[in-house]
């Protein structure tokens, strides 16, 4: 009786990153969510470790960062190089920023801790929400029905102790099994391997004494004793990462494996001439790594793939956690605008399209990187002939690898293409007031961040933090300099609440329609569950009166900020925040920022109703079309 | 039979803040502590509610900060002044840093949050290191007996559901009561009343829906209808104060009460023209003031009392609760150097000296700012008249005592004048190498906070919580500027390790005495469970190795720094930590700060035995007499 047949908004295989990441998300936001994962119990030590820093930027803007950081993770600022030295010992011949600089980053390094401290985090999280992950259930079957419009996905799902086993329909089905993966075969989905070469790693966790001087850095070792890889770790660990074979050793075997005792062997002849003693070892485990993409994501927009089932990689870069994370943010949002009755069902298909061409990218470095880390690099000495003769730079090929993708492995080259999300010239929709071009405010790439001052409270803040991941769209309005804070002297600032407002307005038509809901306590979703706003004033915090904002500002009081704060990167600019967005002159603009922190749009904030028609524009684009216009609407503000 | 009798280091009576903190500190330092407290249960709400800015780096140096944050409380950056305005209005005249820019805090607010949540971080703190704080318990006698030498007081317990009685020995009883205390009164110690004028505040925390722009900021308010104190709270809370009766009354009744309406309909008066309604109260308690100071904080050295048993005042200022933790901190650390042989018994009594006096000056201040709090404020048109007329600064005297007093309420005017540790040119140990008169470190007053670059991992730490709150000595050496950070470079630096590791210097003296002792993961007390060091130069971290460095420092691995982070209030030095401290030549110098964080001595760094003479000289004005001479030297160091 397919009555009794329970029902789920969707089924989520695996509790790794990317599984917990997006059931998070999905239980905060109020879905049903039936998640299972094959293994007894979480994570209890070792896997991946590294979180890079623009993934801490996405846990802080979930409000995860502090309950991670908790756990005293270690913090890799810098990398050291270790080449050989004369009489097969290694020296010391560089140190990089892990991330440097240039890249303008709220927390400038690598947070390392083991995947079963990252996994509890969510775990409690979606616990709070009212989701928990089964244990140990697999998945036996699953099978898209389009006839049962509300739920086609039915799966079989079945418990590895008791052999129990259910039959549910969901709207969605989301494999993140790992890299062997159940649905992934099933639905005949390929994996290709973009470098048909593929190593067996050790991998150690634990503690060491050593006069080895870099033990608390991340360091890559060459020496003429074989390469590894050195993380320092929580708990004052360290792992050490090593490699045991390769597709291209002449008596190559994929099962080839090593002991304990042989790896820390190995790694002592590699350390020569400093001492590696073990305290203790916490983890310890060998594994071939193939690298692969998957050839498609999913196949019908309700089966969906994610994290390692997706792409594999070699693990020297640190980046598969951190490209789990953002899979599952990726889908999550989407999921949500098309399930809530905002945007069109076709939206579905930009997941596939953004994090394959992110995993592509990883996976062309990783091949890169992996090679130039197994190959011998040339000794101390040599290097120091080269650079006498100037030409120091190209000679070691893997520091120079290192440097460039400094960008791309701290998480900031996550960087999409332009597509109905990402303005660009090629958007079906144009309009002159839409910014294009600028250096400083790029579609695709999050917005820099900045601190500003609340005026509400004169707390100092982060301002691209103060609309959390909470599935709506974000308008950043930045008033302009030499604008008045107030109204009367503010045209512009005027004319965009009133058209912003108005009832046929894609803001109103996806609004609550419901003008008695009390929302004096409602600071981020006032009016709409699809949208937030921030007003920010190059003023003064004690120049700015809420009280005489327009309307539309008053009941986002709390989200109202002074651009008065001095910042480093931009000490000359009369307002941080503006010219961190690349505003500089006296008019304004309202950057739209899509719900995972990417920038959608940026339109000149103008008087009149251009502003407002421009982003009219690029929402319809993408909106439900009987948004505001029939049933549909109704039936979304209904349930909202 | 006196053998049964149970023994203890110390008996804490009462578990609100300044029993609680103490408790954590000797806890921690592995003391046997009974700690009971009449209470069935800790504190579920209001109370206690401000973490003062020096408050929270002394919770940040026990590694308690983030636990407190967890919480979410609110962060006070600024005070907003509302003065009467014609027609029975009020206005805001002025807002002001609660801790202005000149004071260089780490944290520049107050955290607001409830005791109880406090409470719950401190008692999950000495839960870990085996403290059980028993409820209801009560003391019902004690008395010191100097014959037993080593558990001189006798201490009578019961518990107040069972009527259980327990008698205990103990080195220490410390009574953090409260306001009304059984031990004072048993010692028959007096309570000096500064001011002879006591209050009835009401106190009320709950959620409001109001339109009064600064409900999230703390408010003073001054109105033709009361005074009237708004401070903003954890979970979108507020808390009023509010006056309900003071002895200046002509009817004055120190039990006068009002109820929970009778509050919010004097509040919504001083409101107007705002409206304030309550969606729930969440506390609510009307409580009798009067300024009060104990004679004593001890009699016989043994029996010590703390936090309320011996000051109260004004809840205005928001001083109680982070008085108590500097009165705990401050007890802490010298009764563990006496109680491990390392200080001599009479340091004990600068505990009372220096408590004492910051009492006096907060009453001092209170009672100014209570007067001026309760006196009708001039209203903004005579302001503004004053004001044109030239002499609106003197007009106001509230807020210009508020501002005036920033640097005390802040916390960091926590002076403690020149003794026996803090030395001045009073200290009975003179040498031509100490530094004194330098306006940036000053005896007495905490070590200015600074960024550094630590060597081993590339981590940018505060410097001056690399030692935490262990019971240590912290010495924390500066190398100079313009000095190599190689050993052959830099032969102060040399000479200073050489002397301070000769078999009798103090360092030595009150050493482990055991080279077969495992340091290698001990990077704060490699040497002595007494004294810490770090070592910073004003160097590139790249041209610090610590290989090179004296063998005193490599067993200090971890806390070695590169001086190399930029700092906004001295953008213009070389060397920012360095600067801070005053250090802007060639020379460097040695900064002892005392455990609690607060500057004992400063001295030059030169070549030769100078630099450890005058710190020898330093130490041995309060170390024991015994230490590293005889029977007792030896003692300590077996129980090391």
């Amino acid at each position: 009786m397919p009555s009794e047949i329970p029902l789920y908004d969707i089924v989520i295989i695996g509790a790794g990153p990317v599984g917990l990441l997006l059931s998070v998300a999905l239980s905060r936001w109020g879905y049903k969510v039936r998640h299972i994962d094959n293994r007894p119990v979480p994570t209890a030590t070792g896997r991946a470790d590294g979180i890079q820093p623009r993934s801490l930027e996405i846990l802080k803007n979930m409000g995860l960062k502090r309950k991670v950081m908790a756990h005293d993770p270690a913090r890799v600022f810098e990398v050291a190089f270790w080449d050989p030295a004369p009489g097969g010992k290694i020296v010391r011949t560089g140190t990089w920023a892990s991330c440097p600089e240039f890249l303008d980053a709220r927390y400038p390094f690598t947070a390392l801790l083991h995947q079963g401290l990252i996994e509890r985090v969510l775990i409690e999280d979606l616990e709070k929400n009212g989701t928990t992950v089964q244990r140990p259930w697999t998945i036996t079957r699953f099978e898209t029905n389009h006839k049962n419009a509300e739920y086609p996905v039915e799966v079989d799902l079945k418990n590895l102790d008791s052999n129990v086993t259910d039959t549910v329909r969901a709207k969605y089905l989301f494999s993140g099994e790992g890299a062997r993966s159940f649905v992934r075969e099933q639905l005949g989905v390929q994996i290709r391997h973009k470098d048909p070469i593929s190593h067996v790693w050790g991998v150690m966790d634990g503690v060491v004494r050593t006069n080895f001087p870099d033990i608390k850095m991340k360091c890559t070792i060459h020496s003429d004793h074989g390469s590894i890889m050195v993380i320092p770790r929580e708990n004052n660990m360290v792992r050490l990462y090593i490699q045991i074979a390769s597709s291209t050793d002449p008596d190559f075997n994929p099962r080839k494996t090593a002991t304990v005792e042989e790896v820390q062997a190995a790694a002592q002849k590699i350390f020569a001439p400093y001492y590696c003693d073990w305290d203790r070892v916490e983890w310890y485990s060998v594994y071939p790594i193939g690298q692969g993409i998957a050839d498609k994501y999913t196949l019908d927009h309700r089966v969906f793939m994610g994290g390692d089932v997706c792409h594999t990689h070699s693990p020297k870069a640190g980046q598969g956690m951190n490209t789990a994370f953002h899979d599952a943010i990726n889908f999550a949002w989407k999921m949500h605008l098309v399930e809530s009755g905002f945007a069109s069902r076709d939206v579905l298909s930009t997941y596939e399209v953004e994090r394959k061409f992110i995993a592509e990218t990883l996976l062309n470095f990783d091949n890169k990187y992996a090679a130039l880390f197994s190959k011998r690099q040339p000794s101390a000495s040599e290097v120091s002939d080269a650079h006498e003769s100037g030409s120091k730079e190209t000679k070691n090929e893997f520091v120079e690898m290192f440097k460039a993708n400094c960008e791309f492995t701290s998480g900031f080259g996550v960087a999409y293409n332009g597509n109905i999300f990402n303005h660009s010239d090629d958007h079906r929709f144009q309009h002159p007031l839409i910014i294009s071009g600028s250096p400083k405010i790029r579609p695709g790439r999050i917005m820099p961040p900045s601190n500003v001052t609340r005026v509400v409270d004169a707390n100092v803040v982060h301002l691209e933090n103060e609309i959390p991941f909470n599935g709506s769209f974000r308008m950043f309005v930045f008033a302009g300099l030499g604008q008045s804070p107030r109204p009367d002297g503010h045209q512009a600032l005027a004319d965009f609440a009133r058209h912003l407002t108005a009832p046929n307005s894609f803001y109103t038509r996806f609004g609550y329609g419901d003008a008695s809901r009390d929302i004096h306590h409602d600071s981020e979703n006032p009016h709409s569950r699809f949208f937030s706003l921030a007003l920010v004033f190059a003023a003064k915090r004690s120049e700015i009166e809420i009280a005489d904002l327009p309307a539309l500002f008053r009941d986002y009081a709390a989200k109202v900020y002074a651009d008065d704060r001095k910042d480093v990167r931009v000490l000359e600019s009369k307002a941080a925040a503006h010219a961190k967005v690349g505003l500089e002159g006296e008019e304004g603009a309202v950057v739209v920022v899509r719900p995972d922190g990417h920038v959608g749009i940026a339109v000149r904030l103008v008087e009149g109703r251009g502003t407002v028609e421009a982003l009219e524009g690029y929402f319809r684009s993408f909106t439900a079309r009987d948004g505001g216009l029939g049933g549909g609407a109704d039936r979304v503000r209904s349930q909202l």
